[in-house]
């Protein structure tokens, strides 16, 4: 038996996304940007899969542009701000547990003389509007932080901070635009870009149901925004680059799938959010020494990241992947560096901790027998270790 | 009978290249980073997908950047070279007749104070070797010269630069890279880079077979190389953002076919000159007032770009269309601007024939019928459009 428990890393290619690209890359293959009827039809199908979209974020078509990933959208969203914003000495505020694509590129921004501030969560691993909001300076211009975190899965309070920004904005000289990454929110939370009160949205379509190297960036009409690909006028001159309209279609049909679910199966989630409650209780109840990392308050239905004391997460990890069972230390993008978890550094300060975490994550595909069978082999797998380890 | 004569704007997607992505859409859907089965699968298939470029391009594995464009690997070479050196002054040479994609992207430069110098072409559209030569200076620090322009087809004489370029570089403190666009040139011309002596070299899939979203730049050992987008370590850091598997197993298989049809039907292209040549001929022939535009000399198999004297291009392309003929008046990309080409600005400095050009582009899928039915109804579109012509 094969259990995949990492839905968080990647999911699979829906087979009604797969069967929404398949036209494109078989009967219409136009260059949307080609004035004849070839090109005609690739471009209908990019407009459609933009309108089709709209409803989702409750957004205009001119406010979505689409990329090759969530880490561009991130890069764009922030880059593409303070670059067109130009102003001598701007500051951004994230938090620590923010996704590499928003941290690196934060990063990237202080070395040519960006101020950053960097948010340190609480312990149930949120961040608090409060402190924020005392991160404000005057030359603010950027707030990001992501809308669920991706390795614990906690659910910041992005509508509260949205809102908070909005009344700051009021009696200030220079505005706040406020990002989110909301990669791991897409199927589970509201997506209404009003009612969260963002200006620049990041989505990445291989986590819900698209494929690999298609991403969105919602950015608010009027949100200064710069390429970072020049050339040709594609997506309103903000990303130069022949339309991947096969992606560009998948990606639709993606958020459609899951604008249906939302509205229709309103249980959907709380069915999956049961499923990894009951996932988490069997876990801490039958293996000893084991922590939930975060709170299950504020947690998205897919996501559950333990603590198991005395053992490296990686062993558990490798191990489990030897008894068929796909789990992660973290996120996918840094699983290959060395580093502990800089989100658990950042929520417990506890190496050991963060050398010793492993991410579950699920979804709607995922079943109650596969669930139990990977409790079976994950204490099987964790009392091995532990027998083993030169901790003990 | 419909006919597409605009394969330099973008190729359908080869059937072999779709059954080479088909497993990556439905069975292997792991994130490579992931370090379980399903992410080493994916892993595995990126990797040797890498590994069977190396060969075409007579390169290391390391050397070859994944991308998400032709143009963003065109952004890449020329921004990633010009933000990682940190020259304080740098200067760029790149002729007038680039793709947007490079001459945007020097714009923005220039903006931040990078010195940019255009070369303009000769008569035939070639950029000579000497004019380079000339322009550079004790900051140059970059050459981006297109192997063949996407318009009019001409063949830039790429390894005497980069002979040229050697050379100079060998009494030189700040060493002069030298990169090529060759998103045009990949099915026609020798790839081989040591051969060429450049530096950096831009693919596109979508020219080749491969789909639209998935772009290749060569960056040679020590080139020095900023990312442009900053999060995970995937491209060895130089591109953040999940891995495309699909696609880049789809652009190793277009190369591989490439690669099998040079070596083993060296007349496969000289059937495609043939038949442009044919094609060339007739309408020269049987249209008054028809000039080629460039020369016959130094030309692309695949191109050919024709001056329809007193007739609107782009009325041209319209009514070709509706005749069941697919065509374009320049670049895809630039063809809904409104500006006049500014290839054939460079070269000829003649508004009416900016105006009036038309580029037609065939691929080893064109047949000599679909030539044939080509020439009789640009006959008739040309007569009728010159019939209505306020010019005439």
């Amino acid at each position: 038996m094969k259990v995949y428990l990492d839905y968080a890393a990647t999911t699979p290619v829906n087979m009604e996304v797969y069967f929404a690209m398949e036209p494109y890359f078989k009967a219409e293959f136009g260059n949307p940007s080609s004035i004849h009827s070839w090109g005609q039809a690739t471009r209908k199908a990019v407009d459609e899969s933009r309108n089709s979209i709209v409803n989702f974020l409750n957004c205009d078509t001119s406010e979505i542009i689409f990329t090759g990933s969530g880490s561009e959208s991130d890069n764009l969203a922030i880059k593409g701000l303070v670059y067109d914003l130009g102003v001598s000495k701007p500051h951004i505020i994230a938090s620590q547990i923010e996704h590499h694509a928003v941290l690196k590129t934060c990063e990237e921004l202080e070395e040519s003389g960006v101020e950053v501030t960097h948010i340190k969560p609480n312990k149930e691993g949120l961040v608090e509007v409060e402190k924020i909001k005392k991160a404000i300076k005057n030359n603010t211009v950027l707030i990001s932080i992501m809308y669920v975190n991706n390795e614990i899965g906690t659910i910041q309070p992005i509508r509260e901070i949205g809102k908070m920004v909005e009344k700051e904005n009021r009696n200030r000289n220079q505005k706040i635009y406020f990002h989110t990454d909301a990669v791991q929110a897409v199927e589970y939370l509201p997506m209404n870009v009003d009612f969260l009160h963002v200006d620049l949205l990041t989505i990445a379509g291989h986590k819900i149901g698209a494929p690999k190297g298609i991403g969105l960036l919602y950015a608010k009409k009027n949100t200064p925004m710069a390429p970072m690909i020049y050339g040709g006028a594609q997506e309103r001159g903000l990303r130069a680059g022949t339309e991947n309209v096969p992606y560009i279609a998948g990606m639709a049909k993606a958020i459609q799938i899951i604008q249906k679910s939302k509205f229709k199966n309103q249980n959907d989630n709380s069915k999956l959010k049961n499923l990894r409650n009951y996932f988490v209780d069997q876990i801490v109840k039958n293996i000893p020494d084991v922590t939930l990392n975060g709170s299950k308050e504020n947690l998205v239905p897919h996501i559950a990241n333990f603590y198991f004391k005395n053992i490296e997460g990686e062993s558990i990890v490798l191990a489990l992947d030897l008894e068929g069972i796909g789990c992660s230390t973290g996120s996918a993008c840094t699983s290959q560096s060395l580093e502990p978890s800089h989100v658990i550094m950042a929520i417990y300060n506890d190496h050991f901790r963060a050398a010793g975490s492993v991410r579950f994550s699920i979804s709607k595909l995922t079943t109650k027998k596969e669930i139990d069978y990977a409790i079976l082999k994950i204490k099987k797998v964790v009392e091995r270790l532990r027998k083993i380890s030169p901790y003990n």
